[in-house]
């Protein structure tokens, strides 16, 4: 009598009724959530999950994903959501453990869509290695949102020693970047704009701790990461370098943007180092070190086009400087107002 | 001249801008965030926060708030926030540490609105005893919000060895409520419906976690805990009965409500039994217990009018009974519609 079957849900949109604590909340967490994410630790009844943890210090993060569209090519709202969580860990060394998921659902969105992003965001769990342990619902009018909205926040151990962190770059250090930048952005703004670049031009998003682990368990004392996000490349490493007081010193040269992105944001008119990655990390460490992290971040998938972008010194006459293709020097300053919204 | 002089903002409402990831956003999180809650662990500049966890099991939850209006007698979205998850851990039993702090924000948003909103979230948290350690903030155009979601996720430490949950329920266990009902839900509704009741209705909204820990401490084995929250004391005790395969009898005379609580669900068409409570729980516990539990209970602000509602059988004719005024016995069964939305 209390088995608790899998029911059919009975529209096929969300009412506002799915977000009231009642039957039909109850049926939504089973025919979507839990079908997805399996059953949580403590059981579907509890509101906390209640988890083993290893010995270490404990990161913990937290992020709201609004990405228009909620599907795209390379991904979807509930990849992005576990990707960066998983990297906002990974870029303070820590392993990520366990995520949580809360969702804000739009009134009228329908069921399938919503099965399809909480399907992918289990999948990108999986991949990651990350737990989905806890969530919650909350439904809200039509023209109260836009869809879905995903929170995940995530836990993870840290089990290194190092203080990964702006106030450990120090004058000298190697500024290493994972991969070409924006085409997570580009991807996004593509689509939104109606442009179309071939079919080769997909988001980057993508789990970056396993990277991250190659190099700190090598022992390389790295002084800070940071994952290109929101800002770019420019917003990134000027937070880095003013934090730190000291001038990063870029190499123009060096840094790798794929034709496809570079077309996309001249035609709408971007600056393609401060385009948003979700899958693209900075590494800042001793020079000694530059070769063989380099060759540990080739050694995995997400992180195969490594390459030196930079260096670090004292600080000059601004943060943030790079050195063009004729040995022209400028500034790069903080973008300031709003490129590109909506991207994550 | 990189000192992070926490400047004034430009505007006085939330620009789409403010969401970029440039320099408008970290003028926000330094004028109404750290202001608020103070400098994060790890500092500003890292994504997640780094912590030192005393030994034992880790809770973990999620909540996202969605309440309208965003202020109202007795709180706010942002004390409900840190009220919500501070509970949800306090449910497990667990002792609540750290909580994370996402916002989505609709352009347009008054700044003076969310600093107020953002130093209430700061005091609730410095009353309850923990501190948010690291956040988020995304805006959404106008009209794809309703000016501000939080979302909060919480971790605390389980140091007891219990099986908090619906299956540690037993034949025979006494059912206690924390107060009196409904007074969150109907100062949501009362104040969205135009209607006054005096100026005694204030939501109840309040952190639980020290009355469970009292009565955790004396040692009581106590079985299984759930706020009464959406869906109310109907929707949470059907889910414990049906997840513990037995049946609880409510003697409905002994559940308090208000005067003023019951005077605007009768006006509103609202069973009281069904209306959302912020700061009042259930606990399932060994009958010989009850008395010291009671006592316990009393003996904190937030559950001084704790009292004995009912009690657990062996499965009857549904999982959850009441016996009324004239001794008649009914069947209350799962909220199914919508009768409160928005009001968390």
């Amino acid at each position: 009598m209390f088995e608790c079957p899998v029911p059919e849900p009975v529209s096929d949109r969300i009412q506002m009724a799915h977000g009231g604590g009642g039957r039909l909340m109850n049926e939504l967490i089973r025919s979507v959530f839990l079908s997805a994410f399996g059953c949580p630790s403590g059981g579907v009844q509890n509101d906390a999950a209640v988890l083993e943890i290893p010995p270490g210090r404990l990161a913990m993060t937290t992020d709201s994903f609004v990405v228009q569209p909620l599907e795209f090519p390379g991904g979807s709202i509930g990849s992005l959501a576990v990707h960066g969580t998983v990297n906002d860990l990974a870029m303070s060394g820590a392993e990520p453990l366990y995520l949580t998921a809360g969702f804000i659902l739009e009134e009228g969105l329908p069921l399938e869509v919503l099965a399809r992003v909480a399907q992918d965001m289990a999948a990108a769990a999986r991949a990651a290695g990350v737990r989905i342990v806890t969530g919650d619902t909350k439904v809200v009018e039509r023209g109260k949102g836009d869809g879905i909205y995903i929170n995940t926040a995530g836990v993870g151990i840290v089990r290194h020693g190092l203080e990964i962190s702006p106030s450990s770059v120090r004058p000298g250090d190697s500024v290493l970047l994972s991969g070409d930048l924006g085409r997570h952005g580009m991807t996004i703004m593509s689509l939104r704009a109606g442009l179309s670049f071939g079919d080769g031009l997909e988001s980057d998003s993508a789990p970056l701790h396993e990277s991250v682990a190659a190099v700190i368990r090598a022992g390389i004392p790295v002084h800070c990461l940071r994952d290109v996000t929101r800002g770019g490349l420019t917003a990134t490493l000027s937070e880095i370098a003013e934090s730190a007081g000291l001038t990063v010193k870029l190499n123009e040269m060096s840094i790798p943007v794929r034709e496809d992105v570079r077309a996309a944001c001249g035609l709408l008119g971007l600056d393609p180092l401060q385009v948003a990655c979700e899958g693209r990390y900075l590494a800042v460490l001793p020079r000694e070190h530059e070769e063989e992290a380099l060759n540990l971040m080739r050694g995995c998938g997400v992180s195969a086009g490594a390459c030196v972008i930079g260096r670090v010194e004292e600080l000059g006459t601004a943060p943030l400087l790079m050195t063009g293709l004729l040995g022209v020097e400028r500034v790069l300053t903080m973008p300031s107002g709003m490129q590109l919204p909506r991207i994550c």
